[in-house]
């Protein structure tokens, strides 16, 4: 992995990651791929919208269909034919957010699956292992994610453990890792700018190829969250990849670009798809509406998805009514085209000297 | 609509539909479409397997949207964005399986919309209004689909009722269609051949551009079914196209076909996709067996759909347990490529005089 940068303005930067699947232009945004699938995409939809990279997760495909499937079908991208870049997470967010009856300790987590119950146990060199059979491009180390709110022992004790695992995934990953495959870290603290400066520097003498900001955006106040993304922004190294993990809407993402952000992922564009709730040029729409029941217009007179070209408002609230797949198709194929552009249109803004506008007018519209 | 036959051998033909919006090779599979779009599927994808025409209906796009949203929108072609032909059916099988409380007489059926309770009418009149508004490229008459079992009273009373409205239909229409819709009218009488054939003579006193087969497989044993098609398959007008309603288990259209009918249409190969049942050239294959957990093979070696292209059976199987929305897809685009190259290849034995070996053949696989 490659990364490139193109052009710094203050913290502005866009560039480029080049992985030996592909080019991923920066600022990017990540399309969430949980079990392996874009939910309501398939993998040539994705490339028409433009998608360079998508994002599974480790922990689900852990659970099912299980490492040992996946090797034998010749790895993650062969399975759900995409022969794009992937970014895999560490499975440590899915561990405190879905699993049950967890137990912590120095050596990694025990828990129990959100499928079947079934008692598993994840630690570092087991996220590496389980990342390297996936074979994606990028990977996560394994973290313990923060929960919301922590006091500052609880903080300060989880960060800790976060850097010790990140050696450990390290270790591991330089050992086994004959593939290209790059290795970013995730910085935890909480809401303690000292522990996140200090996860950041023990992380940074460590080592990785990217670096990410874990932690954010579960349950604190928007005023919290910016604090610390202005804050860490500055002090993450230049010459790598800045990830800021699962924060996906776009007033978050104008203000971490701000300071300096490169990539994001986030299952809003694709979840509210799913609940009728759609983005536009204009702002965001319901479209169960009784407004729009005889509205022959397209979602988004400016946008040029197979949607907006094809059906009208009418229809897409006719097949959201009538809870068809085509409706989740539809309102998917649109959102992440609409995600996908304004990326492409901030990166552009970037280097015409124009975020500022660009910021001031998406933020009058999204509110 | 014009009806054109290529060919004659005994009962067994192949011809083709011409109407304004394309041309229907028969014998034809209609895929059902019911709230005005193929489940999981685009127009696009409809396009890309060969699909040459969808049925819609009536009864459902009737209670939603509504005659006036689809008629303010520009009928129905344009409503779904498709502009190859529609079949619509009349609402007569729906009244009867769907809805509750339902009071037929002599003048029409009143009933409670399955949606919401709300007390509705149909008649002769009102289904053909309806279907002039969608604009569907053929239309049928409104019947009363025999239930089953029926005593000869009952079937007597409810194929002189069918005949009655079909003659409405008629009128209706004749005064109505400024469009080239076409009018297919449909025979009852359940079980007994004589009022099965006293239907048919009585309607095509009245005449019409086509001429169907309703209220079989709705519960009778195959060969009380195959007994009234292998009956009125051949009193049937010769220069008019012949469709048997709801019938497309390939077994039950291999006999029809050999008894000279020219349309199809099932939910089946929809449904069954969904279910996670899928069609080869070997047989039938329930995806979520446990064999095929690391099945690096497609679906089906012979087949050239997007699925059995990209795909692994793993991979199927891993969508479908994670009850993910693009294995509906996969499956459907599979099983609708199936059934169409089905009818494509079956076309072709007719045409080479070789339709008993491939009745054989597919017997044999079918079971």
């Amino acid at each position: 992995m490659e990364f490139q940068l193109k052009k710094i303005l203050n913290n502005l930067r866009i560039g480029s990651i080049s992985t030996k699947r592909g080019l991923i232009d920066t600022p990017a945004f990540m399309i969430v791929g949980t079990q392996g699938t874009v939910k309501a995409m398939s993998p040539k939809e994705l490339k028409d919208i433009g998608a360079q990279i998508i994002l599974c997760n480790t922990y689900h495909l852990f659970l099912r269909p299980g490492p040992e499937i996946i090797k034998r079908l010749g790895g993650l991208h062969k399975f759900i034919n995409w022969d794009l870049p992937i970014l895999t997470d560490s499975g440590g967010f899915q561990v405190f957010s879905l699993s049950n009856l967890r137990k912590i300790t120095e050596d990694g987590v025990s828990f129990r699956s959100h499928l079947d119950g079934s008692l598993i146990f994840l630690s570092p060199e087991k996220a590496m292992e389980m990342q390297l059979i996936l074979g994606s491009d990028i990977a996560m180390a394994f973290d313990e994610c923060t929960p919301y709110p922590a006091d500052y022992e609880y903080a300060l004790k989880s960060s800790l453990l976060t850097i010790s695992w990140a050696k450990r995934c390290k270790n591991y990953h330089q050992n086994h890792n004959s593939q290209d495959q790059a290795l970013f870290c995730i910085i935890q603290g909480g809401m303690y700018k000292e522990l996140r400066l200090r996860c950041l520097t023990e992380l940074s003498e460590i080592g990785f190829d990217g670096y990410a900001v874990g932690g954010l955006s579960v349950g604190e106040s928007k005023k919290e969250m910016y604090e610390i993304i202005e804050y860490i922004g500055k002090e993450m190294p230049h010459d790598s990849p800045r990830y800021l993990m699962g924060v996906g809407d776009l007033r978050d993402v104008l203000v971490a670009v701000e300071n300096g952000f490169d990539m994001f992922d986030c299952v809003m564009p694709t979840r509210n798809a799913r609940n009728g709730t759609l983005f536009t040029s204009t702002g965001r729409l319901s479209i169960k509406r009784a407004e729009f029941k005889d509205d022959p217009t397209p979602l988004d007179e400016k946008c040029t998805c197979y949607t907006c070209k094809n059906f009208s408002k009418a229809y897409l609230r006719h097949l959201f009514l009538s809870r068809e797949i085509l409706s989740m198709r539809l309102n998917t194929i649109h959102n992440l085209s609409f995600y996908i552009n304004f990326f492409k249109d901030m990166r552009e803004s970037i280097e015409l000297n124009r975020f500022k506008e660009f910021k001031n007018h998406w933020e009058n519209i999204l509110g």
